[in-house]
């Protein structure tokens, strides 16, 4: 309450700092931050609880802006209260290898907690930031220790509402009752095509309601600070439902096009930003200045959360002494470091032991590695019997009303909502103190594309558990057996996918996955029974390739993944017995490790002068930069038994040794065969 | 109404199939179709209008079953109805090369409108069929000539209900008011992981509401069949809302574990399915039997559904008469021909024509054809001015009501709802009267990645126009910027992945992905200006890929797609002058279609003796299939001016250069080089 002008001034100086970077990068969308800049004013004055300072203080209040194209909008808060984004970084806005790029991203930018702009992710991590706030506090909480009590805030426009990955996320919030999590919708009627009324005439509250979402509406968001002020307060105090506040705006407030789509995606015409200015009480013959009245405003907020923090860490050293392993944890977890010798509890096989379904051996280091990581935290896209994601004796995160769970509980029940899932673990990891998993079959991490992508570019440590990873699925037929999924998140940059051939190398890929901080892992699991390799090593593995059946003399090398790779080994008895070849099997279970390794150790794996042979039940897409002939699968599967599957497409021993013998033929014409591995020139990175 | 013992008899009779055909296979989900039998009997016996003989008669009422993992519900009822689905081929459900694969794909099985299974898709589809009956009507019936007037019907389990694509679907269907689709929610309170008190607890007629659907319950969905008569013809009469049905029922009906998830998605035990036939008057020692009186009250349904198609096709014939044009132009394209001379309206260019964005020429193209194609309807997923897919005077698709366009409209606004767009523009497909585009970036192409693998699987003729085709957007950053994108699409089987160089390219693209029946296609297009290429020709880029221009005696092959072709040919120079080294260039606008030509062909094209370097501005995984050397971007873009990014990561003739005489260099002690083109085996196809 009691705004002034200084209030209104900080309002107008978002709304012209907004115009000027969007005039000066000739590029941009004005309209969502000159319209939301009252609210962005009253959530930063009066509600956010952040140091400036310490952008990673781990109870600060989380702020995502899902209508991330408004991203001049926070780039201006951030630069107000003091982040380290400066005026320079405001005019560098969109050029290269600034810290102000087109949408926000959470590496880049101190201050921005997720990566957004692609619509519907922002709301969605929003979520999983709430889910693991309210995880984080039920298990680091104590009498008299509110350690984590943080808020998360969001902001979002109609794209994002339009969604699915949204409704997928919203309605998941919903049931799971997080309360403090509060989202603000700009109701400003208009999207890049004009007006809502011509495909968006839903009414949003009453879908919202329908979650079990608390709702609320100011009327008049572009002047009353007090109602809007107030709308926070009333969503702050319903503990059991997170909020949707609807606030009616109008786009580019202060344009002469305000209220149209011309506002919302180009920059504003030089005579519209000299009105403005005029019409603001502005120099219009000046550029990204800010009064230094707001300077100082927003400077007290920003010392009022350095103090806010001060206490927080007294009250988080007494806490210490009371509550040592706890907080020590709590201390350990936002390094991003695991608990030492966690590590040895992974299983390791020998071939004497049982032939055992890779999605299995991934339920056993679950099983294995929960204990001793406590800050693991995740679940299934409606598949836990078939993903073998829960460990025994896992207690499920649900709201304790339900009776099924509690908040300390680290297994979750996504739902069949996959991109949701996908968002939300972004999200969860994002927040600092869990490491999220989330299981689905391989085929469907594809709906969730939006939200790996997202991952892998915000560099977040996310573990998907893909499992029934091929046609070896079996009956359930095309309609589920993966074909372009691995090419697809191969080609995706800072991705790592998995497809671990046995237990060891299920081992590595968890190793691997779980000590990569910055890295999301996609690890892809068979449904049928693979047996223990001899020669598989999980110190091996975790180079990503490796040699796994040697031969001196060898006229090829077989190169395969998974469940191709003991079909690979039976092949080298057939190719010996009945076509006097000798073959080397390479297991490769990660491209994008196996790339990471000096050159040196790549050709003594795949090296020059005889030809090599992938093989992979999938698109051979991307298999030519590692083999010089590549068996697979470029079409569509089959439904049936999996062992009528693989012998139609002939994937069996014979099938591999007849492919083996025409490669050896081919070849053996060319001198000096070249390694793939070899080439002209280096990648840019 | 009066239902007698024969229907409870057929719908046991359908209960012991799925029972019988789910043990014979030792697979599938036999708790959908025992539950949702008596529905699927009312339906089918009392209000689908269809002729097993004749499937494809177009004023057939649609059937979609969403919750596609029930299929034994689906091919029992085929079966009984006398469609082409033998007792035979219900003993071989889920066998390799049977018509009853483990879900229901359309392309396989006489009477499945639509590919279901991947969840969320069906129901999208279903508002994708309504959406082209309702435009079909528009445009063709005549006073006294309801000539289309068919219902889409689609069962749904709460699996659909929580997927993002069918939120976005069904809002959508919601605004357009298509009246025509009935949806028939199973709400048996049952998935995967148990009971849907775990992650579902939305109220969803409530959420329906909030979209604009009427909501029907009926409480007892095992045996009020008047009940769900009743609601069904409630439906029907509201004519300006689809409308959604809770039906309630025990999954698994009949089962010793009918109500639990047990019955979900395993056979029932042996005893089970003794207990179930007994107690349902049926010989636990027989399988797979349909007692007479079945098959006779079935037959009865047919023969009338054959009488009323006979009977249409009297009207139709009448209509003939009348309206002759509209008579042929119904009959063309059922049968997925264009108009005859239509490919004449293609623009051609030279290179005296100004340089142009791709996305400005894929405009030109729809400015031209939308005309002389009207089954050609299609929209933009809320970037209509950035994608540019709306041509000169287009009439929106909209209900009449809104004031905004009316339903003979052949623009579509689908808001940003991609992956439902995807989803509805197959349903559309599959009706089989309309052309159906969508237009987005191609980056978010992505977020519809499962409705694009169903395009191709299903063999539907989609068209995407997919702008924004690479780091060339610029400003908007890495966010928006494709990298895996093509890699991801070429390396799926039966999809079309353009990405024209310029004017007469983009024809071609259109060209080709027009005439393919079964194919759907992506085109790649940018936002940057492109210069009228020297060499390029209509009639060769057709070929998928060839020569731009041919140097005797070169050193090098430049392949290249979209943007970077200009920029290979200004490399040629700089190679000529600089390092004198003569180049060709290839330019390879599609992979798939280039994978078609003869062998002669395409060594032609990449030819043995000298080495290859692609140039690509993304992933290059898959070009080392055509090229020795690859120079593309395999991690994520940057945001700022495009010609800074381009620069940024030596996207210019000079970078190009640099890495030719890199590529010559490294290749010239290789006697008698080997184009990629030579394979040591065929693939699988």
């Amino acid at each position: 309450m009691g705004y002034t002008d200084t209030d209104k001034l900080a309002i107008n100086t978002i709304r012209v700092l907004a115009a000027d970077a969007t005039f000066h990068a000739n590029s941009g969308h004005p309209g969502a931050p000159m319209g939301m800049a009252p609210i962005a004013h009253v959530l930063f004055n009066r509600f956010m609880r952040f140091n400036p300072k310490n952008p990673k203080w781990i109870n600060r209040d989380r702020f995502v802006l899902s209508n991330g194209h408004g991203c001049m909008l926070q780039y201006a808060l951030l630069h107000l209260y003091g982040y380290a984004v400066s005026m320079d970084d405001l005019k560098a806005f969109r050029t290269v290898d600034s810290i102000t790029p087109g949408h926000p991203e959470s590496h880049d930018t101190p201050g921005v907690e997720v990566t957004t702009g692609p619509l519907g992710q922002g709301i969605s991590n929003a979520v999983g930031l709430a889910l693991a706030q309210a995880h984080t506090s039920a298990v680091f909480n104590k009498p008299g220790y509110d350690l984590i009590d943080n808020y998360t805030y969001c902001f979002l426009g109609d794209g994002c509402l339009m969604e699915g990955v949204s409704s997928e996320a919203c309605s998941l919030a919903g049931h799971l009752q997080l309360g403090n999590l509060i989202a603000i919708w700009d109701d400003n009627h208009i999207t890049i095509d004009g007006d809502t009324n011509q495909a968006f005439t839903e009414d949003v509250l009453k879908r919202y309601e329908s979650y079990g979402w608390h709702v609320l509406t100011v009327e008049d968001g572009d002047h009353d600070l007090e109602g809007m002020e107030a709308a926070i307060k009333k969503a702050q105090e319903v503990k059991d439902k997170p909020t949707l506040i609807q606030l009616k705006t109008i786009i580019g407030f202060g344009s002469k096009q305000q209220g149209t789509h011309g506002v919302h995606g180009s920059p504003l015409k030089a005579d519209d930003i000299k009105q403005l200015k005029e019409k603001f009480g502005f120099n219009p013959e000046q550029s990204f200045v800010v009064p230094q009245e707001v300077y100082d405003l927003c400077n007290k907020v920003s010392a009022a959360g350095a103090a806010k923090e001060e206490e927080w860490n007294k009250l988080f050293a007494k806490y210490a002494e009371q509550y040592k392993a706890e907080h020590d944890d709590l201390v350990r977890r936002q390094k991003g470091d695991l608990p030492e010798g966690w590590e040895k509890h992974l299983p390791t096989y020998t071939p004497a032991d049982a032939a055992v379904a890779s999605r299995k051996l991934s339920e056993t280091v679950l099983n294995k590695i929960f204990d001793v990581i406590p800050e693991l935290v995740g679940g299934s896209a409606d598949l836990t019997g078939s993903n073998l994601t829960r460990w025994k004796g896992a207690i499920d995160f649900q709201p304790p009303s339900t009776g099924l769970g509690d908040y300390s509980g680290r297994y979750i029940r996504f739902g069949v909502r996959e991109h949701g899932m996908g968002a939300i673990l972004n999200g969860m990891a994002a927040y600092g103190t869990v490491l999220p998993y989330g299981g689905t079959f391989l085929n469907f991490v594809s709906y969730a594309a939006g939200a790996v992508r997202l991952s892998a570019l915000s560099q977040e440590r996310v573990i998907w558990v893909a499992t029934h990873d091929s046609i070896g699925l079996g009956e359930d037929g095309p309609t589920h057996q993966p074909i372009e999924t691995l090419a697809h998140f191969r080609a995706l940059p800072n991705c790592m996918v998995w497809r671990p051939a046995d237990g060891n190398e299920t081992s590595a890929a968890y190793y691997v996955a779980l000590i990569s901080k910055h890295t999301p892992s996609i690890i892809a699991l068979s449904r049928q029974n693979l047996p223990q390799l001899e020669g598989s090593v999980i110190d091996k593995a975790t180079k990503g390739g490796y040699v796994l059946h040697e031969q001196p003399g060898a006229d090829i090398t077989l190169v395969a993944t998974g469940s191709e790779v003991c079909i690979c080994i039976d092949a080298v008895k057939e190719l010996a017995e009945k076509h006097n070849i000798k073959a080397r099997v390479v297991s490769m279970p990660c491209f994008e490790v196996f790339d990471t390794q000096s050159k040196e150790y790549r050709l003594s794996v795949l090296p020059d002068g005889i030809p090599s042979l992938s093989v992979e039940v999938m698109s051979t897409m991307g298999w030519e930069r590692y083999t010089h002939e590549q068996f697979g699968l470029n079409r569509f599967g089959a439904s049936g038994a999996y062992k009528d599957v693989y012998k139609k497409f002939e994937f069996t021993p014979e099938g591999v040794a007849k492919r083996a013998v025409a490669t050896v033929n081919f070849w053996k014409d060319v001198p000096n065969i070249r390694s793939p591995i070899n080439r002209a020139f280096q990648q840019l990175i």
